[in-house]
């Protein structure tokens, strides 16, 4: 071999090995509020990981209304110093879904468990730290026990956002969705190339067979196994994004997520090497089960996940009792309606999940 | 106390004792034609049981077509000296649902597990003993492993028969209904006063959070949790019968189902004692889940129920992807169009239940 021919290789070799160590890119698309408070610990998983760039924060209307979720959201980067992250606002409204439908179809099907921010009053327990809800005020910022925010969110959409990423840097992204998926599916239908040019979907949302038991927040699924909050805020986007060309989809719907649990003594661990981010999220309500945080947690380390199935899955649409509800069939037993093959993450590793998770958000703040 | 005093006391004990021995009337309303042959166990427990008077058996397209469960159950109990028990025909057609209308329905939903009598073929498990599927020939009676009967039916129909019993014995008469409801809306129609004549309805059918590993019997629950078939079949019937005025409605759901199994020594257990009915269900398939004889096991033994709920429950009639799903809310909480309180049952002692029912099944005839 000639002196140029082994250095062209060293070369490739020496390439080859900073592509492999080159950081994983990731867009999380969030609805950043919790039923007790700032559901923000997905968030800062994902910016203390080794090996991850967050390329930015879309926000979506879910749990709360988009500018509260925005203001909480900045926020919490001022706290975490990691200001150099773009926070995008996305959809106030779901595509066709809307608080005075919500209340129609509790006329004729029933209460829902839970609507986000379009709950009237929250209950007794575990959200006494958040402030009232405002179901009739889309754009109202209550003050938080966190301050102000004096940062601001890009002046950009983050459809438009997500899309000018996905071109950026073809094959590259995971874009991780932890709320309504309106975003995505406006992302969607603005460029019929996003989906494909994205890397991978990883998404929280959708149910399939949850024991009810595990906990309180559960016991909606004793009446309603398939109905879960994501897919039923936006039954219309879900179904669309679920039917587009994504690379690869995984699910993680609240099956696994009902046996975690954010325990307090996680939070004085925690306290120990970020006591900023402690009080700031003791300032809220606490012990909830760890829904968004297990979606940024598989996708951190898959070896978590102990059991998992591939089916068809969709989000059903008609204005009837199931409205929202999760649809799914063995792969190929659908109707061939454009329904997809998903990863659905069914059972995990609690222990070692939730061991990772306090351990992710003791570190130091890991500012580029 | 005086002399007459005394007797008039001993008197009414006496016949408040004699009122308490006298048995307790039932009618059976049935499919009887399991997924493997005659599903015709529940049906003989009733005619074995101390202190239970059948008053007939009202038969219902489900599991197979009519007229092919007719001719089953009369043969049974031809083999079973049994032959003054009435067999009363009743719908061959649920009210607004049929084979052409599944097929539809399977274009946009995708394919159904199970079908009954509109199955187009049987699996290759279980139901190598059942003549072939004839789903567009509902007066078809293929020939039986057990013969031909040479007793006839009652002429008169099932719906009239169940309201002319009530009538006769208001109060009474406990229905346990253990395939599609279509008979008891007919009867519910024809007469308002029907059901709340009735001592109280027992029905096997609907689901709400089965756990789809115990069998493969169950298997079609992982992407179905809330689709059981005798409401599928007649979704409309379950709807009208759930918010008719029943006095009591227990429900016999999937749930606690899937946890039993006729095991292959139970038979031989039975043949012991009765080797004519042995024979005879060994000439079929079998090995199944013990749906009906649950219903009727816990309405012979409620003392067999380990867990229930008391649920408001209705059946799914929109022809959308949940057509003829179980729906259910916490009392109070439904949209107050009718739905009903329901004793629903969840768990039972299993070893119990499935003793009792071998012990029931092995006994000499006890024809009045």
């Amino acid at each position: 071999m000639s002196t140029l021919r082994l250095c062209v290789l060293m070369a490739a070799t020496l390439l080859a090995s900073v592509a492999i160590a080159a950081p994983r890119k990731v867009i999380i698309d969030q609805d950043a509020l919790g039923p007790g408070g700032p559901n923000l610990q997905p968030i800062l998983m994902l910016l203390q990981a080794e090996d991850v760039e967050v390329l930015g924060i879309t926000v979506v209307s879910g749990d709360g209304w988009r500018d509260e979720e925005v203001a909480h959201t900045l926020r919490l980067l001022e706290i975490s110093g990691r200001t150099d992250i773009p926070v995008v606002p996305g959809a106030v409204m779901p595509l066709v879904n809307s608080p005075a439908r919500t209340k129609a179809w509790e006329r004729t099907y029933g209460k829902l468990y839970y609507k986000g921010a379009w709950t009237e009053k929250f209950g007794d327990e575990g959200s006494v730290k958040r402030a009232p809800p405002h179901p009739d005020n889309p754009y109202l910022i209550p003050p938080s026990p966190a301050g102000a925010p004096t940062t601001k969110a890009l002046d950009e959409s983050a459809a438009t956002f997500l899309i000018r990423k996905v071109r950026e840097f073809p094959g590259q992204i995971t874009i991780i969705a932890a709320g309504p998926l309106t975003n995505l599916a406006l992302a969607s239908r603005l460029d019929p190339k996003f989906a494909g040019l994205a890397k991978e979907l990883v998404f929280m949302g959708g149910s399939f067979n949850p024991v009810p038991a595990q906990n309180h927040f559960a016991a909606e699924y004793v009446n309603s196994p398939r109905r879960e909050f994501n897919m039923r805020f936006d039954p219309e986007a879900a179904s669309i994004v679920l039917r587009e060309p994504w690379a690869r989809v995984m699910q993680i719907p609240v099956d696994p997520t009902t046996r975690t649990f954010f325990k307090p003594e996680y939070y004085e661990q925690i306290g120990r090497g970020r006591a900023a981010f402690r009080d700031y999220v003791k300032a809220y309500g606490e012990s909830f089960p760890m829904w968004d945080e297990l979606a940024v947690g598989v996708w951190l380390d898959p070896s978590l996940v102990t059991r998992s199935a591939t089916l068809a899955v969709d989000i059903e649409t008609s204005f009837t009792a199931g409205y929202g509800d999760t649809l799914s069939w063995p792969v190929g037993e659908g109707p061939g309606l454009g329904e997809r093959a998903v990863l659905v993450v069914q059972e995990v590793d609690v222990a070692r999940f939730e061991k990772m998770t306090v351990e992710l958000l003791s570190r130091p703040s890991r500012r580029r």
